[in-house]
Order: C-alpha cells, then sequence, then structure tokens
C-alpha cells in the first residue's frame, strides 16, 4: 500500500496523460532504467492501467522489462481483451512461472484467457500441487461461486485452541493477506462454525476454539451462481464468505474484491442486454469484433422499422387524406418508447439489486399504471394543444391526445409487465430495455395513433 | 450470523411469499407471539424487506412490535422512502433510543431522513457525545468521504505495543464489530501507518506498533466525492480506507458495505441519468412522486418529437411526390437511436467504471467510427434491398442504403462524442444515454434521410 503518488494519480486525469507520455518516450529510447523508476514504486492496478494505454507492441516491450515477480498481479489486473494479447507474446515458460505466483482464483482465471490447446500445455509445466489446484478450479462454471472462488483458506479444527490457530497463521505463507475469518471445521472437515480475526486477538491463547466460534455462519455452495452470492454480501454486508460442496465439505472462500468484480460486471450485463458484451466493448480494440456485438442489436431494429412501415402502409388512406399525419410519427414513438423504457429499466434494476420481487409483481403493475395514467393524461393534453394549434384542427387534436393517453398507457404496461414474463421464462429480463421494447412499442404506438385516426376520419367524412 | 433459514430464503422467491403471508396473517390477528417467533431468528435484513412488502398499516404494527435493541438494525435496511413513513409514526424518544443504537453513519442517515424541524428536536434529546459525534458527521455532503463514514474507528499512537493495542480492542465495545485494520496516529493525531489485525495475531505482545506498522497508508480527504472513494476501492482491492481532514488528523473510516453501497447508487444514477432517482423510485410507492420524476423525460421527448415534425414539414413537397417515404420514419430513427445509444453506453459505463479516459478520446472516437462504418455499410445495403423490392424502385433503394450509412455514421459519432463533451463541462455524462442523444438523432436523421430523398427526387425531375 502506498501514501502520496496514488492519490495523486486519482486527483487528476492529465498527470495520468504526462505518465503515459514519459512511458511511451522512455519505450522508444528502450530505457529501461527509466521504465523501472517509474514502475517499482507504483502499485500494479496503475501500472496495468498504463499498459492499457499503449500500442501492442509498446506493451510487449515493457512487460517483458518487467520484474518477473510483479509480472502476475499486474497481468490480472489487464481487461481481458488486452491480456489475451499480450499472453500471445509470452512463451508458456514466462507464464508458467506468473501462475505460480498469484492466488489460485486468479491463475484459474488466466488459464481460462488462454486458447485451450496452451492451456493444457501450460498447466503440464506447473508443480503438481499447482495443477492439481488449477483443475481443480478449472471444473467449475465460470458463473459459479467455485468460478470466482480461492483456494488459500485458513481452516482450524474445532477441538484445537486459540494458540494452535495462530501458530498456524503465523506459519502459512500464502492466503492470509487478506484474513478476515478462520472458518473451523470438524473431524469429517465440514464446517460447523466461524471465528473472526478480532476474537484470535482478544481470547486467551488457551480457548478453545469450540468454545469462542460462532455456529451461525453464512455460507455457499460451490455451484451457487455469482450473482446470488453478491446479493448475499451486499444483504448481510459481509467480507468474506465460507464456500462447501454439496456435503458442507470446505472447499474456499470468496472476498469482498471477487463480489465487487461480480457486480460489476452484472451490471454491465444488464446495460448490455447481452452476457458481457459491454464490459468487453469496453477494452476491446478489434472493430470487427465491436461490429460483430452490436449488428444483431441493428439489425433487428431495421427489421422491427419494416414492420412498422408495413403497419403504416396499412393506413395508406389516412395518410392521403391527411398528410401530416406523418409529421407525428416521430413524437409518438418517442412518448412510447421513452416511456417503456423507463418502465423495463426500473422493474429489471429492482429485480437485480432484489428490492423487486415476484411476491409484489402486481402491485407493482398497478402503481406503473397510475403513473403511466398521471403522466399520459399530462403529456396528452400537452401534446394535443400544440397539434391543434399547428393544424388549426382542434378535432384532430383531441384524437392526437387521445391516441398519447393510450400510447403511455400501453407502453408503461407492456414496459413493466414483459421484464417479469421475460424472467418467468428464464430467460434474462434486462433484454427488455433492449430493442425488443422499444420494437414491440413503436409498432404499438403506430397502430394505436393510426387506428385511432383513420376511425375519426371514417367518422368526420 | 445464521445459516439455514437465510439460505432457504434466498433460495426460491416463494417461501418469502408464504412467510409474508404468515406476517400478514399474525399482524390481522394482533399474535405478537406469532411475530416474535419468526422475527427473534431472522437477520435484520430480512425483516426489513417483509417490512417493505405490508401496507403502512401493517408495518407501523409490526414495527411498534419489535424489540426495541433490534429497531435500529432494521430500520437502517429499509428503504428510504418507507423508511420515512415509518419515522413519520415513531416518537421522538423512540426515535433517539433507535440512534443511540446503530453506527454514527447510520444514525446521521436516519436524521438525514427526518424533516429538517423534527431532526433538531430528536438530536437534543441525545446525550451530548452522540449529539456531538451526529452534528459532526451531518456538516459533511451527503456524497462525500464525510457523508458515508463512521466515527468509530481505533487508533493506536505509534509508541504504544502489540499488548497495548490488544488491550484497547478488548476493551471497546463499540467499532470493533468489522474491524480490519487498526490505524496508526503520531503524538500531533495525524495518521502515520497501519497495522492489519493479522499483524496483531501474529505478532508478540511487546513489540512496538511503530516497527510493525506499514507507513505507506492509502487514506482518503473528508471531503472527496463519494464515487472516487469507490474507485480506489476497486482499483486497489480495499476493505477499509481511514479518512483524513486537511491536516492528515484521522476523522473516521469507511469499509467495504459502505463502497457497495456507494456503487448501487452510481449505477443507478447512470441508469437514471438524474441523481439518484432510480433507486428512489424502485421503492416509491407515490404516483405522483414517480410521475414528477418521470414528466422531465417525456416533455423532452414531445418537444424533441415537435421539432422532428417541423422538420419534417419542411419536405412536405417532397413527401407529397412519394409519400412512402413516410413509412421508412421509424426504421431510420431506429437504426440511428440504436447507433447512438450503443455508443453512449459504452463511453458513459467506461468512464464510470474509469476504463475509458480522457486521454484516449481520439482512440475510443476513431474506433467508434469504423464500427459505425462497418455496421453503416451491412445495414445500409440490407435495408436499401428491402426498400428496393418493396417498392420497386432501386434508385429509391440506393438512396436510402446511402441514408443508413451516413445517420449510422452520424450517430456512431455523436453517441461517442456527447458523453465526452458533457464531461468536459462537468455535467454528468449519463445524460447522453437518455433522451438527448435520441432526440438529437431522431431529428438529425430525418434531415440526412429527408434531404437525401429531396435531392434525389430532384435529379430525377
Amino acid at each position: 500500500m502506498f501514501k502520496g503518488p496514488i492519490l495523486k494519480n486519482f486527483e487528476t486525469e492529465n498527470i495520468n496523460g504526462k505518465l503515459i507520455d514519459n512511458v511511451k518516450a522512455s519505450i522508444e529510447k528502450k530505457d529501461s532504467g527509466a521504465l523501472g523508476k517509474i514502475f517499482d514504486k507504483l502499485p500494479s492496478a496503475d501500472t496495468a492501467d498504463i499498459i492499457e494505454h499503449l500500442e501492442t507492441r509498446e506493451r510487449h516491450f515493457l512487460f517483458n522489462s518487467l520484474k518477473p515477480e510483479a509480472a502476475g498481479d499486474i497481468l490480472v489486473e489487464i481487461e481481458a481483451p488486452i491480456q489475451k494479447s499480450i499472453l500471445d507474446g509470452l512463451d508458456n515458460r514466462l507464464i508458467s512461472k506468473i501462475l505460480m505466483q498469484v492466488d489460485s482464483d486468479e491463475a484459474a482465471d488466466i488459464i481460462g484467457n488462454l486458447p485451450d490447446r496452451r492451456a493444457k500445455d501450460v498447466i503440464k509445466t506447473l508443480a503438481d500441487e499447482q495443477s492439481e489446484k488449477l483443475e481443480r478450479l478449472l471444473q467449475y462454471g465460470k458463473d459459479t461461486a467455485g468460478g470466482i472462488m480461492d483456494l488459500e483458506v485458513v481452516s482450524a479444527l474445532e477441538d484445537t485452541t486459540v494458540g494452535d490457530v495462530v501458530k498456524t497463521i503465523r506459519e502459512k505463507k500464502k492466503g492470509v493477506e487478506n484474513l478476515y475469518h478462520v472458518w473451523v471445521v470438524n473431524n469429517l472437515k465440514r464446517l460447523v462454525g466461524v471465528v473472526s480475526l478480532k476474537d484470535l486477538v482478544i481470547e486467551a491463547p488457551d480457548r478453545k476454539i469450540s468454545e469462542i466460534m460462532n455456529p451461525e455462519v453464512i455460507s455457499v455452495d460451490v455451484h451457487r451462481d455469482q450473482e446470488d452470492v453478491a446479493q448475499l454480501f451486499k444483504r448481510y454486508d459481509l467480507v468474506d464468505i465460507p464456500v462447501v460442496d454439496a456435503n458442507y465439505l470446505l472447499v474456499g472462500r470468496i472476498t469482498h474484491d471477487d463480489i465487487i468484480d461480480v457486480m460489476e460486471k452484472e451490471v454491465d450485463e444488464d446495460l448490455s442486454l447481452m452476457t458481457g458484451v459491454i464490459g468487453q466493448e469496453i477494452a476491446e480494440e478489434s472493430t470487427l469484433k465491436i461490429s460483430k456485438a452490436r449488428l444483431p442489436w441493428l439489425i433487428t431494429g431495421v427489421f422491427g422499422g419494416i414492420v412498422a412501415a408495413a403497419v403504416i402502409n396499412q393506413f395508406e388512406t389516412s395518410l392521403e387524406t391527411v398528410m401530416a399525419l406523418s409529421f407525428f410519427f416521430p413524437v409518438i414513438m418517442a412518448v412510447g418508447g421513452n416511456t417503456g423504457t423507463r418502465a423495463a429499466t426500473i422493474v429489471v434494476r429492482g429485480m437485480a439489486t432484489g428490492d423487486i420481487r415476484f411476491v409484489s409483481i402486481r402491485k407493482r403493475l398497478w402503481l406503473e399504471m397510475k403513473v403511466a395514467f398521471v403522466n399520459g393524461i399530462i403529456c396528452g393534453i400537452l401534446l394535443g394543444l400544440i397539434v391543434g394549434a399547428w393544424l388549426s384542427d382542434f378535432g384532430l387534436g383531441t384524437i392526437v391526445a387521445l391516441a398519447g393517453v393510450l400510447i403511455i398507457l400501453n407502453s408503461g404496461f407492456t414496459g413493466s409487465a414483459v421484464p417479469f414474463c421475460l424472467k418467468k421464462l428464464n430467460i434474462d429480463p434486462a433484454l427488455a430495455t433492449g430493442p425488443l421494447i422499444t420494437t414491440l412499442n413503436d409498432i404499438l404506438s403506430l397502430l394505436i395513433y393510426l387506428g385511432l385516426m383513420t376511425l375519426f376520419l371514417r367518422l368526420c367524412a
């Protein structure tokens, strides 16, 4: 942990820009001395950040000039797409050296970023204990508790003493850097309690662990979804959690910093409505990969728009009578889209944070309907007045106003109901905040607007 | 901490629904015994959750039947709008009892949810030490380090020993529940180092603190924005951070669970594009309050749509010549809106997580332009073919294709450039993912499409 430079780094973006220019210049001159001076004192997260701002060529030069013992900590801080390109330029021996230095969960992440073939080759070069650990971790799904846990736990048998546990901690070198709890297991290795470091500090060395432990420990199954684990952390303000298998055997632990990563990924997913796309896109540097990630949406939009065109086509006669009807397509779609997306965002986010639950669906839908009614009346009247005044036809204005109310009611309903339906169907409800709701609302809004108008024109004729 | 019931609660939503029905039935029967049985073993976060699912009347009954010593922990877990309505129903004496039980930062949050007048009255009823603490906390902005810190820190003078510190921890009752670090101060009370609990566990009691402390401690100024603090936690995987004033005097600490709350709020802000609206809306129960929060957006949409209508009006002659041009307004706006929102979301999110910085603006814009070009070509051709085939006019189809390319290029550029501009102007860049970009893109897209079409029709005539 460092003081001065880090905080300054954070204070202003400029210093970072200057620093990057310095690094680039030193790489240009191949001045390893100057680079050493810059990076020796910098925390790995900051070094990783600078590396992300360099060109591929510069990255390889810099990474190879890093001290091998620091390279691991830096590598794990680098975003996946860039990490992959750096790994491409390293030889297997260096990678296996790096894997020996980092925590087991980080080692598994690095292995996961290698092509399958290479991953196997690298694992072969590791010491038996290391490779066995890694293979144990790699068997769990990436998004499960097992996929994010590390194996460096400190456990104690229940019939040992405080003094024994303190001795164990003193002797251990790995996995005690971020130690908050010691998990207590019985003779069958089953999790039976927890002791905090504070207890170890204040209790006498000869006290039995079973006497001071808390037997009511929150644990999580190794196959549990990582988002459920994050919910547990948020709900109970946890700093770490023990991971157990089906027989309640202690297999690892998850710490607060892992959960912050999960939360960020979860938000990215919600924002991107497709698994992990946003997080990747931010760091991604390949035009084609980003383009490929966005195309499905765009094409959905194109086809939705064509359906809308076909709908409008059905009302050709009305449009021929009053061409100005088409002027208001954008505003009709704007109020519908706006209402629908907003309602969907609230429901999706509420379900993600656990604040909106299935038990309260009816309450939520009813609330959304009331909100849509109030806003529909206000916007409808506003819209009707503007259109009526513009076209000097308040009969038409009234119909636009009525259409506005119905469209906002309809969009408010679809916006809040669709996420619940998706969730029931086991589809990610976040999909509802994307082009799906927008396109659906566009088409329904046009139908309501043009339908009402046609009815009105026929009555007038 | 508890085991069985909590995990089960989390496993399925149904159990929660049944539990709520049970609670409602017991409240109906005014069966305090049954309620006691349910809530005695339930963690406060779960009790708070159940209270949120009740009607106002039921909430008041339940809250008054809670054990006073548990009420504080439960109250702080309840969402702000509901907390306010519960506070309305409690008398000042009970509130001040509650404030004595909770941590200083939580007490300040509760006070913050009371009307100004009442807050002052309640503070008067507190013990001197308590009210002085609270007033110290309340002077800091809600969104600053001072606003989220608590005052329950354990500090040690640098010339004391491990044994002394252990004694202090043993004697303290408050603020040692979630203890991870002891902050070391010099005679002037300035922060000079940090000792982890692990160090206290493994070092001999007679060792000097100054010998075992780490002098390079990351601290944060009391006036620092809470989002900056969250970035520090994420970046350096912190579990807690000491808060200092301008003279480096230790004034409090922030822990990992506070930061998770900040992160959630930050995401809510980004999603809602207006300070804190989403988080409030999720728990809000007043139709008018939600309606008021959403109206500004809707009205922006209405006026944007009217401007779009005025733009279309300028091209009346072209529309009269080929009425089918209006059929494609929705698709034109869909591809523009889709591209713009997506690009804006990536840039806004990247800036929020700190992955996209000012130093790389040019790189990012260039990347977005390349992506827009590729996607523009693909969608443009697709659109041109469909329109050409539909209207049996491939000349018109070609113009639509060309319009598609230009619209996607334009939206990709505005979508990624506007957030940077907003940030430079010190406006929340998240605003760019809202109706602002959508409306701007709608209008520009229609201008491009109708402009090109008019040019084409004139050339043909």
